[in-house]
């Protein structure tokens, strides 16, 4: 028998496409309409399968594994609003360029727009936000309609792992019976054999794809390279970074050629590793980038960008008021620069680019202008390293950095831990894989991107949150107990929205506390009787120090709480950089 | 000064039609770009606003609030994923014709497509799930923008109400300063003076609205007359309600002027209520409503469908099982039934229609079909209020009804809670609004519907909800300290999915348990520790009416728990409507 029925013929066919276009996982929303998918998913050997009862948190963990292998997860989940659910996750992955395949099921063609129950127009759910969205044709043991169905899903992969990637949106129309019950004659017995390219496909994925990257000419590249062979001071910055971003040990081969130093984000995969013996990585600009320090010095000729807008605002600022030529590589030809003072777009694979200019370009590094950024660098860390204390909640993000073992994979959310990482992360040789959802920089689903980060690594796992993330994805929870994901998440409380500090808002009361700082008086620590993990609050550095280090060789999941006072930690804050910046003038 | 700067004038005449339209709430979540909005919200004394942390809740409880007042509620939000977390509560008000007024903050229209942070592609975002989406220039102090602003705001809410209600989106860019201080010249401090129109608008709504409904004609009219008065044996069935549904006193005298039963939705506003006694309303029929059953009976031979598609599926299959000519009745001249066997589309006013059909309908009831119906309604709540016991989850959705206060107002989650109360919720003459997210019929935002309707009425409130649906909004219980609502919330908890029981799926292990069932072992009773509310649970149907009379009366939020087995409930479910059936054939 080829199959019991159509379904199950139609369904496995779309899980098989997607497992040999190299899918290793899929994210499954319980449902009834999707029977069929979820029953062909479960049956994969090749494929593991995460059941997540709410699809916001389901379709955040699938992106949050994504993000950290690189590779397309996929996401199953009923007709109906389950399919909405997805709408945030997705749209994160379009900014952030994660690749994902959305598979929504949905009721059969005629029932649109009829009343009927759970149907709602799923076609284009996700508008712009997808880069494919095609509306799958009614199941049918038609050797061509198979065939097309595996093209149309070959290819989708293909899509999501596109230049740039992104998410699909597959919407798949079935009619009864869902489930792998026989039906006599629908699919006849000999279907696989007489149609055996349709029943089974190729060993491999129906379609190949070989698919070419953006590469400058000889003529462009040298243009370049003359550029920066003029130049006195030059600068690369590595903005946050995607599957298609600029690779490390190209980055540092560019720098080491160049005499270039670099500025990188934290979220860059440039600020950690071992290249840092081959190139100078500049990690404390957020804290010394100021207008008084910088007026002192001369513009850098030459900038060099990679990846998306950085992290830090100071750096955006000082971006925008240099008086250089800015190159923005990206492979998709997109301008991510939103202050729109950069004069070039090189659009090419920013990986082949660096490689060959760092192989071909000849220049030596300008001593004083590494000396000039050095300094700035050591006073910021020295400031840093003396001053900190619990009272500043970058000292926690500090340590999370300084603390991590080799390799580790760290998560921060937004809006204030990234910033703080920003500046408080230190440069170190480490493996450290920092990510964060800073596509569209969303609270909504931190703690599900994490684990399903943790999912597809043995690396230890380190989530850094606020509460209000906290809170926003509790339910994302559920997946440290269903499977066995063991992470350190420290949890930086200080009941409310500490970012708003940093606004004018501050100063409107009311209605500052009730609807910007929103303090909520929930008790966190009630998260432990519901999830399977284990809850501290900690009160001072050096028991968080000390938590945090049996946390990462613990099994399971501790949460570390430390209560801070965001305005406190705010001026904190400025008052460290102050003093940097009254040293450096 | 007319106002500090012109994201101030902006957002307070946005906020001052949206009051002067009618609208007398505002949900609103944190965040930085929306501030304009958030500050003008709170500073409305005619307004009540309520601050949500999690935007999918605070979109859910807008539209409980809605549903349970027939009238808009807005909602404020800021850039990014958090306008992508209003959809799912979008996509049930598009579907259940609930009015809402989405106010989704953006950034400036250059900082589009440019990498900005939080800076998504939010025209069009909810797609065809809102009535109207408009992108609105960027703020300006010219009487023409602002008279342009003002009839697009008070037409925005004209059209949350029109024929049918839904959502609405209006995007709102801003550039800074957000907050409400002073910029010098930027508004003229003549301008209020100068162009009074554009800076305070007019005493009630810029633009008055009288719209008309869709009423047939004498001749028309006279067709159905005829067609009714012929009718041997006719039925009125009244499906989930909007606020564009048949009135119950309307649905009563055309019942009592036509000589027909109602079968009646707990959804539909018609079951509940003290017209009873000029009206045959009908609960049963999904416990009596099978073919070895109907087919001993006579067709009727006219049908007038009033409301969505009914919940019943055995209703639903008796309607297209019989010969009757059948009529829908819906205002907006949409399809809503399912199986394509209704005859006669009516788009008019539906209590209109109703009332001017009793006014004129001349017709004597069928005793023998009344009595047919009758006998078998009472065969059915005589075997319920016989059988019914603690392993049948649906017992106590029958208490709940019986036990409700006069009056009071319940909500009922999906999947099976609704279905329950469809077989087992008894007709009664209280005046109890019972409502459920029928429209998409998703358990996502179930908690937040309720409190949000909760939050417009001072009648007791009720909420009756399976273990996954109130995990899946556990979020939305924060509202509970926040805003003081008062509920009681009986929680059916089978730990997993229990509609999955009631389908063919079951009988596939694996993957029923692991992706069907999907049993989490959470220990709700946790919730007690971060929420404002107490938790008990209860072990027989006797313990749950006496704490459920105690909650009624009590001050603050109940959680009553019941734990069932939602395999033994179902097969218990089966075996009375076996009794039924049986004893009626």
């Amino acid at each position: 028998m080829t199959a019991p029925n159509r379904n199950t013929l139609w369904a496995r066919a779309i899980l098989d496409e997607i497992v040999k276009a190299g899918v290793d996982a899929a994210v499954v929303a319980p449902g009834s309409r999707s029977t069929p998918l979820t029953v062909a998913a479960a049956r994969e050997d090749r494929l593991a399968v995460y059941s997540h009862l709410d699809e916001r948190s389901a379709a955040y963990f699938a992106l949050g594994r994504a993000r950290r292998t690189g590779s397309p997860t996929a996401l199953v989940c009923t007709s109906g609003t389950a399919a909405a659910n997805f709408h945030p996750a997705v749209v994160e992955a379009s900014r952030a360029r994660v690749p994902m395949i959305l598979l929504t099921a949905d009721r059969p063609p005629e029932l649109r727009d009829s009343g009927a129950n759970q149907t709602i127009d799923q076609v284009g759910l996700y508008g712009s936000a997808v880069r494919e969205d095609a509306d799958l044709p009614e199941p049918e043991p038609d050797a061509r309609k198979l065939r097309s169905l595996r093209t149309t899903v070959s290819r989708a992969v293909a899509t999501a792992r596109g230049t740039p990637p992104g998410p699909v949106h597959l919407n798949v129309p079935f009619k009864k019976p869902l489930e792998p019950v026989e039906v006599p004659g629908d699919v006849p017995d000999s279907f696989a054999d007489e149609h055996p390219l349709a029943a089974r496909g190729r060993d491999g994925p129906f379609v190949r794809h070989s698919v070419g990257t953006p590469t400058l000419g000889d003529a462009a590249m040298a243009a370049i390279r003359e550029d920066i062979e003029g130049a006195e001071r030059g600068l690369i910055v590595a903005g946050p970074d995607d599957a298609f971003g600029v690779g490390t040990s190209a980055t540092a081969a560019l720098a080491e050629a160049t005499g270039f130093p670099v500025f990188a984000d934290p979220l860059s995969g440039v600020r950690f590793g071992p290249h840092r013996d081959r190139a100078t990585i500049v990690g404390a600009y957020d804290g010394f980038l100021d207008t008084r320090v910088y007026q002192q010095w001369a513009d850098p000729d030459v900038v060099l960008r990679f990846g998306a807008s950085p992290t830090s605002k100071a750096l955006r600022t000082y971006l925008a008021a240099v008086g250089a030529r800015q190159y923005l590589v990206d492979p998709a030809g997109e301008w991510r620069e939103a202050t729109f003072t950069a004069s070039d777009l090189v659009a090419a694979d920013p990986t082949r680019f660096a490689r060959t200019l760092g192989e071909t370009v000849s220049r030596s590094a300008n001593a004083e202008w590494h000396a000039t950024l050095e300094e700035a660098a050591d006073r910021h860390w020295s400031a840093v390293e003396a001053g900190i204390d619990g009272d500043l909640e970058g000292a926690y993000l500090h340590r999370v950095v300084a603390g991590a073992p080799d390799p580790a994979t760290i998560v921060v959310a937004n809006s204030m831990p990234v910033r703080d990482l920003d500046r408080f992360g230190r440069p170190r040789d480490a493996a450290l894989t920092v990510l964060g959802n800073r596509g569209a920089s969303g609270i909504d689903g931190t703690t599900s991107t994490a684990l399903g980060a943790g999912s597809a690594t043995d690396d230890p796992l380190v989530l850094v949150t606020g509460d209000l993330t906290y809170f926003h994805d509790m339910n994302g929870l559920l997946a440290l107990g269903r499977f066995g994901v063991d992470a350190t998440i420290v949890l930086i409380d200080n009941d409310g929205g500490g970012i708003f500090h940093t606004l004018p808002i501050e100063d409107f009361e009311p209605p500052f506390t009730d609807q910007f700082k929103t303090p909520h008086g929930l008790d966190l620590s009630a998260s432990e009787a519901l999830y399977d993990l284990s809850f501290v609050a900690v009160e001072d550095l050096s028991t968080f120090d000390a938590r945090y280090r049996e946390s990462l060789s613990a099994a399971g999941t501790q949460v570390i709480a430390v209560e801070t006072d965001a305005e406190r930690s705010h001026r904190r804050r400025e008052s460290i950089q102050r003093d940097v910046v009254d040293a450096l003038v």
